[in-house]
């Protein structure tokens, strides 16, 4: 029984229908934000979301009966159980944004198609060697977000307030937006403003060139790798080769010895 | 007659003809632009223009009928086509899309021109291996669409108010244009809003950084491969050198062997 | 003494108590930044930021008695004298620069983190092939602020006012952030200044686009070397094991021809 | 006389002297920005440029007379020539952009340091292979830009009103630089103007990528070219040895055989 049903999961008929249902359900989620569609279908859209939703449940449910614990060692099958999970919670009127979560339910795609698989591993496998880096930079941006808040909380409240207020000014002057205004407002009370701004940009802008340039170098390892590891490294067959023949001459010069009379 | 027509066709002169005429075109459809030009020499422009169109269409029909159903295996031959035929659709005042649609025929100029034929051809060698990145891409714009919609759309119906409008924002903010201001105004009904941008522009960022990367390694691939098929290998050389070398010797060894007494 | 103070520097125990102190440090002059828990701890947060001070100093006077004068040969050691040597500058009211500069001590993690110190190296063996090119970019940027005030201080005096409003406006523009504002402000009395705007920011973009190439290709090239250097070059094995064959080979030839009647 | 003038200007003192003068003529023109400076100082500045001025032509006619029409056949020398030939242009009150021209001076930096000239020369050795890419990205831009002149000339003339402004606005565009705003005073009147501006984002985006690709990929490969260069291919060595031992074994047996009795 336990593997008859694995053997319906790991069907492509089965995953192709999850798939489906993971669209489909997506699809009516998005035409519920709209408003006119809500009022005339409201009804129907529900009606999917609900069946979704007690399919996904059923599926996961299914897969853990047939699977048992070992369900929970696939990192994917974790992923899917937290998704769904999500949009079990009682989702009162006043917590509009758990409402919101189950839209969630459409990256259910990252862990059923196959080809998203693969690049959603490629991606998380280029995180490791990136995470000292991000270390950095968040402290860069910590020590760069107190020093704002002391020396320009008063002259520009709006975006160096306190501490969370500049270090969201501060990630914003990162991605580069906007960054000339909030110098020139800061600029009007203190002139010497420029000096941190164009520090901050500079060091902030190297370190996330650098991050760049890990992931970069990363990736490309990694493939070079891959194709190292696809060619089975031809000289070597022709060094073998001579060896062999190197051999075979030694065995006959031997034997050419001890004939000797 | 078709044998001729063909070695017409693919004569330099031929195609520098059709060169000049792409770019008079195209300068006449920036000419007519201006509302002062066209006053002036409105006459002149149309003419330019209806004497283009009329050169391109007898160059197709010629082509089609030298060619036959081949014409249709290029894709080059079915890029020019379709904007040619876009030109011949008729253009009410209603319509002033289609008209404006006639400066496309100088991007006839990347089907003539070889060296922008090579470039293009490049560039779409590059595509394949980006669409699941670009699927991923997508996934994430939806999901983050809708859930911005159904949180957003009422602290700021400008920027979030229905599933299209939230979409377009959350390219342009994708693009790190303007992001802090649409944050703004959103954070002021909902502080916590800054949540979501953040964790948006960082995963769409990091994303669109694997699919620049995704189209570097590529193209780094490609170019290295086709350098190493210009490359003969050397070193096999040396190693066949020393084989050829070494069997001589045997033979010679074995000749001794068999002289003796 | 003075060796059993190295080694106690030099335990992982120690090096963990330190960074305690320091991240312990920077969360209290974060929390210093809200008045609200100033008013209420504001009596604690001082006592931690003097603790901590207390114990970076006594720590740097305990290292140079146990080095001696080698302390300073190092530079991460003389990093960290610099930065606890700011905290002990007489801070007035007047100096509230001075006092904000306490949080750089948060920077003393780069230094005794080990993943942090390797990043930070890596990052600053980057710099020396870049430093021309930023020669060069400096040039253009005085180049064209110099211009720039010349030709446009009359026409838009908040941005080109003087050649240091110019040069921050220039440097805001290679980022660029809302450059296209300051060319329509410029425009409207000089309606050819959008040649020298988009001037500089293709030779600005093309210059900065290369400075990002020699850092990549230079950190691509160190990582290249380091792995060439980690592989024992497994061929050479191959061959240093067909040469000992050749040469025990020649030896039986020598020993054949010597014993020879 | 001639060598010996040769042989002045390729002396190092030489070369500095013309630095010194460069750099102080470059400060002086900066100085010259300043009102104060020149109330004060204007008639030393003044005497500063001009002698600047004497120099550097007498510097160019006593290169022309000691090297002849060979001059001019090298690049930076037509440089100088250039950039000292605008300096002497006249500068009446109304051609304020000539005598603004003056600081290009500073730009003989670029062929009188010699690190300096390194760096431009690498420039522009990637400048061959990007033109083609240049001409695709002129013809997306011309043709956009008549596009929308043509479509939004009246919803928004402020920014498509001519040919001309379309061009600068799409130039802006593809930079990144606030085209949100620009989209949205556009989509006021034409509602679906978006599919253009996100269409010519993602064209204009992905052809930019493709340069710059193509100028990394350039700058790459003429590195790695230069240090393969530099390597004497080591294990060449290793094989001539190999064939070396060979060889001499090949005689030895030849030797052996020979003297069979």
């Amino acid at each position: 029984m336990r593997a008859r049903l694995r053997s319906v999961f790991e069907s492509r008929g089965f995953q192709w229908s999850i798939i489906t249902v993971i669209v489909v359900n997506a699809l009516a989620l998005g035409c519920e934000t709209s408003s006119a569609l809500t009022a005339s279908y409201g009804g129907l859209i529900g009606l999917v979301d609900s069946t979704a939703l007690v399919i996904f449940v059923a599926e996961l449910v299914a897969k853990i009966y047939a699977y048992g614990w070992r369900f929970f060692r696939d990192h994917w099958n974790n992923f899917d159980f937290v998704i769904v999970s999500l949009s079990l919670l009682p989702a009162s009127a006043a917590f509009s944004v758990v409402r919101s979560l189950r839209i969630l339910r459409a990256l259910r795609l990252l862990s059923t198609v196959p080809s998203m698989r693969r690049i959603v591993a490629a991606l998380l496998k280029a995180l490791p060697g990136v995470f000292s880096i991000v270390g950095l930079l968040m402290l860069v941006l910590y020590v760069a977000g107190v020093m704002a808040t002391r020396l320009f909380s008063e002259a520009d409240g709006e975006h160096f307030g306190d501490l969370g207020t500049s270090l969201l000014t501060l990630f914003q002057i990162m991605t580069g937006d906007g960054w000339a205004d909030t110098m020139q407002s800061v600029m009007e009370t203190k002139p010497l403003a420029w000096v941190f701004f164009v520090g901050y940009i500079l060091i902030s802008s190297f370190t996330v060139l650098n991050l760049f340039i890990a992931v970069v170098v990363n990736a490309m390892e990694s493939q070079i790798k891959e194709e190292e590891a696809e060619i089975p490294a031809p000289r070597t067959h022709g060094e073998s080769e001579l060896l062999a023949e190197l051999r075979s001459l030694r065995l006959e010069v031997n034997a050419l010895r001890e004939s000797r009379p």
